[in-house]
């Protein structure tokens, strides 16, 4: 029930995703030099401020936020238990990216319109048992079978993999080529194929409203429609898509410690201790500027992350340093946000404490943070 | 069942409370000089090792951990459903603690041995929903009828709460005292008394092994036998007995520590990346040299106040010291240990993700470490 | 002789102060989609980058980096025992703002056409030896005396104070104000008035190109044409000019940060360790790839406020963000670069090291990051 | 003259040089349990605290601080200019301990007399201009003719190198051994000795009482005496002695941020602002109480280095700990002490900035804190 609900109103989601869809942004809109920029505005939560939004923003952040606080939030303790709620910028900012992007004219026409409305969850299986953030160690493979591609292999740590209706699934398809690279492609896999084998849900610390899972492909039959883009250019394609993904984890990151901060800031202000609020001792003030500086100062840059990215001028290593930083921003923000918050911030029903353990996996996946720093490094050390 | 298990095995444990039994070790024992210490120890958490123990506490030592491996980790995960595993610290090492120093001869003979059986559970109840650390703001109070009691109020927060049999209960007992601090008293409340309402279990964010709840009194006839020590000196005993609660923290602290550190030090030699093992990158190893330096630093610093408290030389301002560095060690070491884990370390079967919720509170409870700083800065700042 | 030729010089700089003359830059320039970002630059001191920037700036920018390649840094050893460096920012992006923005025209005829061609060298005089930070505790006043002022008192700490031919003086009119924000006057105070004493320069830990020094006034008798502005509106003044101040000591920082960033990659590129260069190593290429990360996020954020002051929208707490960010960020970029130049960094030849030792006053001077972080929690505390 | 009244009272130190005349304290001394501890005496600098001495040390340190405090400090800024102040720690610390240890009867009777007598300063030279910390890389060689050496090379960053009567080199001695480890010898060079030449002194940082200087080996012939130890094992002397060296490295790191605390507790119990002493802001009392214990956490692992080497226990890696966190310490604490201090702080005349400067050279001598890391690491990782 509660999943049907969800999936329905992603039609909301999935038809306007963010990032692609600034209007001609560049690098600000007709109006822009009005707005309040997120130092200087009351909360940095608000709505109406961010030089890189415009009013058309403002009515779908506003619609986005109603929906979630309607159709998603009154689910989510539920949504919990059943783990229903899909990860949803997994589905709309990556899958369907990766669709829109390489797929062919019917791949689009097939899966985009379900997608969008919700009806068809998207997954993607990169990481290996053992290989984690490396590529080069992939064994999941694809042989060829007249036109069918036969798929063997098992992947993990696979987010919405339970819940999901079609998973891109990365595999080799050229043991011979000159390095792994040359030998990647991407295959649609869809829930009920023969061999497609859904393992158990992986106990995580948070993000409990999105299911990680293991899945295993046992000589799944592929038809030749399945295969995402061109053969053995799978590399490729991954190397595209991952700085929007990247950035999509700083903008959750960064979204996530501004959330915290007014969270706290609330808390603070009325709380009382030894007379008076907590929001009156200087150690406290201090530690707040120091948290909104640190927020402001990454927003900025994020910002302007998103406006590189709609030029399409966001280059891997910037993307690398968004996810890293605003990652590292996130626990940093909840550690000390839990810890303003005191023995409250340590329980289940605050919502600082879920903020916190869900904090948790973002400098991890999407390419460790330590994957991150070798990215940056290269362009550093290694002249272009 | 599990929980009649672990009650009848805490016979083990309160029978040798560590710090306690320390046999006349002053600064060191004979033969101290022949021990290796942490920095040159095979691993962290060997027994054999430091200079404050001996070959008594190494036997001792290595029941313990037989005891906890073979009664205590096979129930554990169906004690997380129960909530039935006791804060073992808090009933040996906080409660019988109190009950032994200021309890009276029949106090003591009437609880000890049952506590030290494990039949009898203690908890202590300080803190209240609107105080938080602040012991000035204490409103359950006790009033004299005859030579009982009456006792009213709530807290919150108590460990052991609702498995308790016993409850040491702060309350004031003199509102016309000149500072609240001449107004307390402390009472030895018993399960099943009328008017004593254990409230929900706190859903808490880790140290599920544990039940975390909210206790109601409500006029509560306490015989005179309950009162604990004498009238009106509760803020004294209080203040006698913090000091190792304080060290108590800090010496779980670095022992989870040093166990995390171990179990990563496993994790990265057995998990290879791009052709190697993880603990052959640089990176991940001088990382590694980090979290050990830390950590045999701050051993130095609880081993030496573990000393100390054994003297009875463990001030108030030291042992704040060591609750907070300790504690904020924990969560440092955690964080980058999650971290060298991957994606594993986000998932729950891995004991580096429990260690990692676990940690979180310790920089809470048993006073926030902004209280430690305050305790340690008077010391500083104003001459003694 | 050094001092005159940088004086003549200075021509080119106080002529085109950097931030005010932004041709209309808003939030970019036409043409701004083209330049690369601070993260994508090949070096992060190239010029022809950034957003914020047209081909005009590129131009200004190469000859003032040509100006100073020529015409100070062969003289810069020399200036250093003769101590006559001015103080270059205090001079034109403070003093003549301050003259420019609340001068009489009569002031601003006389004096910015002598400090735009490097005559006359301007000083700011607000600190005093009892008081700090705090313009509530100063004690420096003037009284009228007809249509004159009679002006006592002293100051510390002043920027090109020893070589200034003009010092703007903070001094108080009006002891019965309800606040000493009410009460405080800005006077142009000229070298060789009587009763003008300059004291002892004073022995930096660094910036010893500029001098530090005392300042006396023993009853200077000033002509009404030496207030600035309007009688009691000082406080006022220095509330609107602070910002751009503060800024400017963002703007060196990161500055210096890139400038150090870039010294430090050609370091490791070319220094041989262990047989090989030092930036093969892994924690070295780490160590950079989070040095460029803290800097690009940072200089993001700079920019963005320098467009906003440019549109005359940069409010207090943000100056005092970028103050704080950016200052900290400067000192610990400083730390590891000398750490990553090994033995040399700590030898006065290298760059590195004088770098290191002016970092250390940014924190400090322009309100300490203390005082940054109170203005800051203000705004987020007390609702606006 | 300075220089001649350092050298007459260096008889005082070189006679009891700390660490190896600790009177059998082994791990603590009768009479160690009535001693306060560092985080409960009055001032971290306080003679008569630390369980490591007796009353026999509190005699002897208090000679010594009355020695420095009327025959070197009243010199001191004389010194600074004349560079003539000796590296006390190389040359009694040291030096005199290679020679001890390692020297023949002969070499001991003629050089220790004189050195204790502060006759003869010595210095020790290993670092060469292209090899840093790195000594498989070193150049220098002596080359047998007849029963005499022909030593030919240069080397940098020597301490003393200019002031100093006999320089420990470090030459290369076999070309052929299997490792450059079993390839080096030690040489004692003597000033005055032909072909012996002393380049410039470095231009440091900090440091400045102590000269810093190349020197330079061209052709000098050295007779079969000057051999320290025997021929090939100087690598096997140098691992001997490292960790005394890191050990006083890491002494004068503890020791110096316990004067910086209390230099700083001093400044801001005095200095007022706001109407108050600084002391009295909250955000200060938690500085300094972060700061003391940071400082006294590393002063029990420091003081347990200092049982251990006298045990003659302690080893290369946890002498490295002790280095690499002290001086880390070092330097963070200087930098809080400074900005407590304000604009004093920047100011040379202020103890706090020579500190300041004086620390940052600390984490780079005697092996980088990233070779610290690197031998630490090989302990955890390859296993022993």
């Amino acid at each position: 029930m509660a999943a049907r609900l969800l999936r329905g109103s992603l039609r909301v989601l999935g038809g306007h995703r963010a990032p692609r869809q600034l209007p001609a942004a560049r690098c600000s809109h007709s109006g822009g030099e009005e707005r309040l920029e997120t130092p200087s505005a009351k909360k940095l939560t608000d709505i109406g401020i961010r030089r890189i939004f415009s009013p058309e923003h403002d009515i779908f952040r506003k619609s986005v936020r109603k929906f979630f606080q309607e159709e998603v939030i009154p689910h989510h303790s539920e949504a919990y238990s059943n783990c229903s709620g899909p990860g949803f910028s997994i589905h709309s900012g990556i899958v369907m990216s990766y669709i829109t992007n390489h797929g062919s004219e019917e791949q689009i026409k097939h899966f985009i319109p379900q997608m969008t409305a919700g009806k068809c969850i998207g997954a993607i299986a990169m990481t290996e048992p053992g290989a984690g953030s490396d590529l080069q160690g992939i064994k999941t493979n694809a042989k060829k079978d007249g036109s069918d591609w036969i798929l063997n292999g098992s992947k993990v740590f696979i987010s919405n993999g339970s819940l999901s209706d079609v998973v891109i699934v990365v595999a080799v398809t050229n043991h011979e080529a000159p390095s792994p690279a040359h030998g990647i492609s991407l295959f649609l896999v869809e829930n009920g194929m023969k061999g497609f084998i859904k393992g158990r849900k992986l106990h995580k610390m948070g993000l409990k409203a999105q299911d990680t899972a293991e899945l295993f492909f046992e000589d799944i039959r592929l038809p030749a429609s399945a295969l995402l883009g061109e053969e053995n250019k799978g590399f490729y394609y991954i190397m595209k898509e991952l700085p929007q993904e990247r950035l999509l984890i700083a903008d959750v990151a960064i979204s996530a410690s501004e959330f915290m901060f007014e969270e706290t800031r609330n808390y603070v202000k009325q709380r009382k201790a030894f007379g008076k609020t907590v929001a009156h001792l200087q150690t406290v003030q201090h530690k707040l500027a120091e948290l909104k500086t640190h927020i402001c100062v990454t927003r900025a840059f994020v910002d302007n992350c998103l406006q590189l990215h709609e030029a399409k001028r966001l280059d891997s290593a910037t993307a690398c340093m968004a996810k890293y930083w605003a990652s590292e921003l996130q626990n940093s923000v909840a550690y000390d946000c839990v810890q303003l918050h005191g023995g409250w911030g340590y329980m289940w029903e605050y919502p600082i404490a879920k903020a916190y353990v869900d904090a948790r996996v973002q400098p991890i996946y999407g390419g460790t943070n330590e994957i991150m720093k070798e990215l940056i490094a290269r362009e550093i050390v290694f002249d272009k």
